[in-house]
């Protein structure tokens, strides 16, 4: 049933069947993501970081009876401000496409744009974090955290990683999707781009590479990790300017991905580039 | 039923009403785990690791069929030869043990040691990670991780912190679990303890925090991390011996706190601490 209420002139949708929330519920789905050119982000923070940065959802989804919620209600004005949608509904149904235990009161659905590598600006910024073949999505968004606060261009993505705008991704930003670009391409395609202007390649690397420490990054600099289980492809790593490692004090030869590339980026950020 | 091979002179287990199997799917739970005293490990990689540290795990779990795996003998032979039981069976019940959909060779039981606070000597590292009220396993496992490459002598679990030998830290770990003491205690508890000898104290705050990189950390350090959400409570920051922070220079006003932990220690191992 879809009905319209006259105090806050919003839908609401009480039926799990109602063709809106079914197609909201598949933005789930990486494919479905991918043909709509929608995404989801979930929870009250995260939406209210996305309206605060000036990114509006094109649809907010809210708990019925949150509406006098002072933050929720001035997040269903700028939706609607925005000329988005703003839909109510019951806990259940809100519950149904969260696919969570935990109830959230919002839910907001946003335009992915993916920011095309040709349209990247690399002397926008200080430093871009690239990573290669990532595959898990709260790395990927830990990443995107860390370029938000490390004042990052953006984050490259190469070849087959994760989806940056899956919910597990998007929630692990902290809504630093909203504040980084994104683009999406491949290995090949970014070399080739990469050696048409100014850019310094540093590799995360364990074999051949130097310590952190003792490298100067030259601005901008691109800071390339490698798939959590593999890393870096030889190939790949023979094509960066530098390779550099952490050392390691333990038994373990790693770190977690998302671990490296703060500590590197903090590094990064503390040389001043020249 | 349960049987015994003639050729490896294991158990073999095949039937989901096993009472073996039973007790170890419990151990999924943190309330079974505390009673028992046992924790799994799934996963060829991190019971490998746990054996080349001088850790047998006390049951190994394998599918049958992978006994002849090079890794996997070995496995049952340090096992077998530690003391440990070692028991064969199906792929469907391995599956079900760990409770997922990919599946493992063998799964290790172990027994979980924590480090009573009165017996952790804190001359013996240059840093230990303390981390409080800690709520995600990711995170917990993951700063375990990173305590084992920098060198630390252990974490130390401050409150209600999530379980460090839930199946989900102790893969996040990477084997650290096996390498690194843990210490389940109160912040009461630690303060007392910690002023009864030498020890710098520098918590990981924003307001009324100095620039990491701006402090000399005394040996040996203890790096306090506080929760998620709220990080370290009022009273907490006030008995540190200092507040840092690091830079923020993006939206957000904090990083992944495994990733914060990650930068500070690498900042505090690079320090000669004196």
């Amino acid at each position: 049933m879809t009905c319209r209420t006259v105090a806050t002139m919003v839908d609401v949708i009480t039926s799990s069947a109602n063709p809106t929330l079914k197609a909201l519920r598949s933005l789930h789905e990486k494919k479905y993501r991918r043909a709509d050119g929608r995404f989801l982000a979930e929870g009250l923070r995260i939406v209210a970081e996305a309206v605060e940065t000036g990114v509006v959802p094109e649809m907010l989804v809210f708990a019925q009876g949150h509406a006098d919620h002072p933050l929720v209600a001035r997040l269903i004005a700028a939706t609607e401000g925005g000329g988005g949608q703003a839909i109510a509904t019951t806990l259940t149904m809100l519950n149904r496409l969260t696919l969570k235990d935990n109830p959230q009161a919002v839910v907001g659905v946003f335009r992915a744009r993916p920011l095309p590598l040709a349209q990247l600006d690399r002397t926008a910024a200080r430093l871009w974090l690239v990573v290669q073949a990532l595959k898990d999505p709260g790395n990927l968004g830990t990443i995107l955290r860390t370029g938000d606060a490390v004042g990052a261009g953006g984050v490259i993505l190469l070849d087959d990683c994760c989806d940056p705008f899956s919910v597990e991704a998007v929630r692990a930003s902290m809504g630093a999707i909203f504040t980084q670009s994104v683009t999406v391409t491949t290995g090949s395609a970014f070399f080739d781009w990469l050696r048409t202007g100014p850019g310094f390649l540093a590799g995360a690397a364990l074999s051949g590479a130097i310590d952190y420490r003792r490298v100067s990054y030259l601005a901008p600099t691109f800071l390339l990790l490698g798939n959590e289980a593999a890393g870096l492809p030889a190939d790949y790593a023979a094509r960066c300017d530098v390779l550099v490692k952490l050392p390691m004090h333990g038994r373990a030869d790693s770190l977690n991905v998302a671990v490296a590339a703060g500590v590197l980026a903090y590094r990064v950020i503390a040389d001043d580039g020249a």
